[in-house]
């Protein structure tokens, strides 16, 4: 669970830099809003492929998104 | 699919340089070793959970883990 929280907080930090908000980003990389929100709030055992999505709506590398996370 | 198989290629590498077999591995991580299995061959759309597990069992981060794959 502390994975979930953790990566959770990053996702939303690096989300709210990158200056979108958690609707536009959702739509952005086709994912649906309210599990996006579960995602940031550290609710969901997301998966590799949802990871990628993530991590390639914020342009970086899946390296760079667990970045100090674990 | 492509990530699934460069996180898989990226898995095995590191388990061999770690130098455990993968059903030791698997016993060590408490981790179905079919599952595992498949993991590596790139076949599973894997967890963040299980994704953090397979990081502790090499004694990495996930950062690390994820180092060159995306």
């Amino acid at each position: 669970m502390e994975i979930q929280l953790a990566l959770g907080r990053r996702i939303r930090r690096l989300r709210e830099e990158y200056g979108i908000s958690q609707e536009k980003f959702a739509l952005k990389i086709e994912m649906d809003r309210t599990y996006f929100a579960s995602v940031e709030a550290g609710k969901r055992n997301i998966s590799l492929r949802n990871l990628a999505k993530i991590a390639g709506g914020l342009e970086i590398t899946l390296s760079e998104l667990f970045d100090g996370v674990a």
